[in-house]
């Protein structure tokens, strides 16, 4: 009986040997070919479509597959990933809608000045060789030789498995030594001759979606290169709560998250250093921010209890580990530091967004909303800061909706209505348009909105007579984009649902705002500044986000986008002490108000689902 | 063609398969069967002996085996161990003089008191379950009810390991738990339920020949039980230089030696545990001591050039490793203290004689000898000490003495020798004598010493005319007990050569005390007190300890044999933050003296071969 088969990915032509009966997304895993999914593999978001090309080598169509492929689909060999089991060997395609590319990513974020003061330090040094009448100890004469370097130099300590090669590493460099120091206590380098220019550290941002990473010159605190990629915890859910569940079945699912994460941070590590050039074993420190499951997953923690209610963290407080232990290609003494976090659903990242941001020693009253599949909201200034999260879903990320993408090649991301009800978009790349990123999605909402195509409820107009407003299978939507002009043929529409879910979406965040806002007793117009920070802020039009009530109604100037700010706040903590005890006060110092103890709860959401009234 | 051969050691019948050409040492130390030996197996000691009862079975005996066997020896089946090559099935006896046993070893030492203030602490915590009103992360309960019970508990660590598991713990304890703290700042176990009466920790002396291992309740500071075994690294060399020859061949070779100690430490820590009824996994902290090569193999530093001019070990100051990194089978999270050695000769063995002795702040000058392979002699008080290191050899470990063994049951431990010549004497273990052990050879020179048997320059007076001095190859000998009382069947005698290394031995040791007492400006006469340490300690007579010029020559009830005081510095450092930390200045306090830099090295040896004028 043959019990192993040949398994061919098109377009990339990657061949992998699996085991009979694995499902197609099992066997891309295994090859590191990327499907989209957002379900985690249980059939239910559709978004993993391949074509099999001997259909004879799979098992028959599962219910679920039925209901998101249509006869003459099936016919001509589309499939889901992961319902379709393997039982010869078989070439899949993956069509351009299912691959996981690289996204447009909003990296640069906001950089404030941070004076340079990081953890890690190098000191060349040329000590003088053992004689009978100077019989130190190898160590002796470092720590002799440092102090002589560096007053701070106090109670130093030795990383164990650099002690045991002591001997050999001074007499052969023959005493001419680069020795690195961890906040003036630890020796975690002993490197032969002068490798003082050599000293580099890494600031990285997990987030749900992706993976953005800093490779800082802790000499001068910048940047010399930045590496991106997808999550590759992906493939099990796109949405925390799926991932969670995942890793709630039994360690090995834990282990594979983590080992995800992991993986995913060396791949943005080795893409920085390979374009920067710097060899990855002179990187000594690594900071890390997350939300709170990023925050479990990346420590190999188990979240069951970050989902449950009361959703208790394990820790809060910052939490460091040797790269070895963890796994990270750094040098393998560094310390890998994720930054604190403030509760179940408020992470390091938000911790990170107010240390950028500054919003913590301001005088100025601000307004933080960090937009995700979780979106954090901060109001208070340097006094008190007041902050809660609220389950704004994918939506604006361009999941959960009909023809909704991520921001890659090939999204749409900016759409206007004309005067004559005419559209015009841009896309990404300027390609042929495969779909909606979420800023196309929330233009599309506003300016529908402002044109009367749809009404304060979010309902279609019925009476408005345009080609572009149509009825399909009982139900109306709005063509973006007509199927000549897209990459797969198709229309491009936005549906009564796909608004539905941007109202629940931005209800939920401005539910959240002004839960925050009556318990601190202020109004919209006591706001000195609001602060949108998110992945995709840079491409959201200030004006659409107030219309659609998205962004708090305020003068624009007072409004700032400000990019992902979380691998800027991992950055400075990454070159200042200060900022990374600043860090540690953020994370005591802010409150945390969990939105479902509000009796006003509810009420507030249902009034938030409308749009606010339109000034034309 | 055969490969492998098997190979039966009797008396216990061990059986093992092997590799052809092996020597017989090689497949012994495979087996775990213990065969003596001094020189590391290079043929020249002669302590290996053992009968081959199928001589056909090995290859022809070598010089070195012929320079150590008569030919009627090697007839009946006598052979070097080391030497003898396997070609076919084998046999192998090991007589009971080549045999290694349990020795009798000085474990008790002297014990001072010490105020009970250990690094571990243990408390038991009935934490608050989360709640929607107290959604505080799990670790933050811990430390919340932590600072109630314990004021001292500020900036807390957990070890990454427990952290990973701590949700899990709290849940399935149901809250209910109890905390090992190290130092006041690091958790190292979280265990469900209470424990708080479990808390042990383990004091241990790794000396050239041995392992003594104190088993301390942490709470009482008591020791609940005591192991000791032979240093199993003895089948690598009898004596400190060749086992640093073997370790500085290869890194595998410094890697066996290292796993030699730790698999030591484990024994004794397995046969404490054993003895007391506790679960080791309760022990929670470890010091060690032992001189400056038992530090470096015990922590597998390459130990080259500490034997090597000028001398100079890795490290001084105190090194902190993690059980589970070490492989030592405690608690896996809590710390191995090696305590701090003073120079390449001068090791943790030496520091910790200085605080079980108290005389680093005691008012009195004194001196102190801890008699080993080499001896450390100390010379100061409060203000000031000076050290140094003689090698005295191992003659006072009844080592390179023609019928000299260690201190084991068969070994003879008193002589005296009456007025009519006779001699007497005492076995250890009451049993037939098989030969001298270190306090026996000390008795023999001083008696016949005292009786003019042999004269002031150590040579046999030729004018005696009694039985028990004999010429035998044309050198003269002193037989203390006669064939027929013997196990062996043999005479157990003192030759010229024995007399003469206990002359060496002394005269080292009486070298360094003296260039000590010179640079300090100081006379026998002004000391106040003598300190003898050494594992055989106890069992030399003051008065013939004197009478060799062994000890000073100073009223005896101011000399203290003080036995194995290192493993009770070690204890105080397990069970006092205070006596650690003085530990620590003690090691960077005392001065360090190189004897062969002095001029006057050679000439006061010589004159120190001499023994004392007798008082008749």
């Amino acid at each position: 009986m043959v019990s192993y088969v040949t398994v061919v990915f098109e377009p990339e032509g990657k061949r992998i040997e699996t085991s009979l009966g694995n499902t197609v997304s099992q066997v891309a895993e295994e090859a590191g070919v990327g499907i989209r999914s957002e379900c985690g593999g249980e059939g239910l978001c559709g978004k993993c479509r391949v074509i099999i090309k001997n259909s004879e080598a799979v098992r028959e169509a599962t219910e679920a597959e039925r209901k998101h492929l249509l006869q003459p689909e099936i016919d001509s060999g589309y499939r889901l990933a992961c319902q379709t089991r393997i039982s010869r060997n078989v070439t899949v395609m993956i069509p351009p809608e299912s691959r996981l590319e690289s996204r447009k990513i909003q990296v640069l974020g906001l950089e404030r000045e941070v004076k340079l003061n990081p953890y890690m330090k190098k000191f060349h040094l040329e000590l003088p060789k053992p004689t009978l009448s100077d019989i130190r100890p190898d160590l002796e004469r470092v720590l002799d030789a440092l102090s002589q370097q560096n007053k701070k130099v106090g109670s130093l300590e030795i990383d164990y498995e650099i002690l045991k090669k002591l001997p050999n590493i001074f007499r052969d460099a023959n005493w001419d030594v680069t020795v690195t120091v961890w906040d003036d206590h630890r020796i975690v380098a002993v490197e032969p001759g002068d490798t003082s220019t050599d000293l580099y550290g890494f600031a990285v941002d997990i987030g749900t979606s992706k993976i953005v990473g800093h490779l800082v010159d802790l000499r001068s605190g910048k940047t010399v290169a930045i590496g991106s990629i997808e999550n590759p915890q992906i493939i099990h859910g796109e949405d925390v709560i799926t991932r969670i569940t995942f890793a709630t079945v039994n360690n090995a699912n834990l282990e594979t998250l983590q080992k995800l994460a992991v993986d995913g941070v060396n791949k943005v590590l080795h893409q920085a250093c390979t374009k920067a050039m710097v060899d990855p074993s002179r990187v000594y420190y690594v900071t890390v921010v997350g939300n709170t499951a990023m925050h479990h997953f990346f420590l190999g923690i188990q979240p069951k209890y970050v989902a449950l209610s009361p959703f208790t963290p394990a820790v809060k407080r910052q939490t460091n580990v040797a790269a070895k232990e963890l796994k990270i290609g750094i040098n393998p003494r560094g310390p890998i530091t994720f930054l604190p976090i403030i509760a179940g659903f408020v992470g390091a990242d938000a911790v990170a967004d107010l240390l950028a941001t500054g919003m913590y020693e301001s005088d100025e009253l601000s307004l933080l909303i960090d937009i995700g599949t979780n979106t954090e909201v901060f109001v208070g200034d340097k006094d008190d800061i007041l902050c809660s999260s609220c389950a704004s879903g994918p939506a604006f990320e361009g999941a959960h909706i009909t023809h909704g993408m991520k921001a890659v090649t090939g999204a749409i991301e900016r759409v206007s209505i004309s005067s004559d009800l005419e559209v015009e978009y841009e896309t990404i790349g300027d390609v042929k348009p495969r779909g909606l990123c979420g800023s196309a999605v929330i233009d599309v909402v506003a300016e529908t909105l402002k044109h009367g195509i749809i009404n304060s409820e979010g309902r279609f107009n019925p009476q408005m007579k345009i080609r572009r407003l149509r009825k399909k299978g009982g139900k109306r939507e709005f063509i973006v984009a007509w199927g000549y002009e897209t990459a797969t043929g198709k229309e491009i529409t936005v549906s009564q649902k796909d608004i539905r879910q941007i109202q629940l979406a931005k209800a939920a965040i401005y539910t959240g705002c002004s839960i925050l806002m009556k318990t601190k007793k202020l109004r919209e117009e006591d706001l000195d500044r609001a602060f949108i920070a998110g992945a995709f802020g840079n491409y959201i039009k200030p004006e659409n986000a107030k219309s659609i009530g998205l962004a708090p109604d305020m003068p624009t100037h007072k409004i700032r986008f400000v990019g992902n700010t979380a691998v800027t706040g991992a950055k400075m903590a990454l070159t200042s002490k200060n900022m990374r005890e600043k860090i540690g006060l953020i994370s005591k110092k802010v409150r945390y108000l969990e939105l479902a103890n509000d009796p006003d709860f509810n009420q507030e959401f249902i009034k938030a689902l409308s749009f606010p009234r339109q000034r034309i």
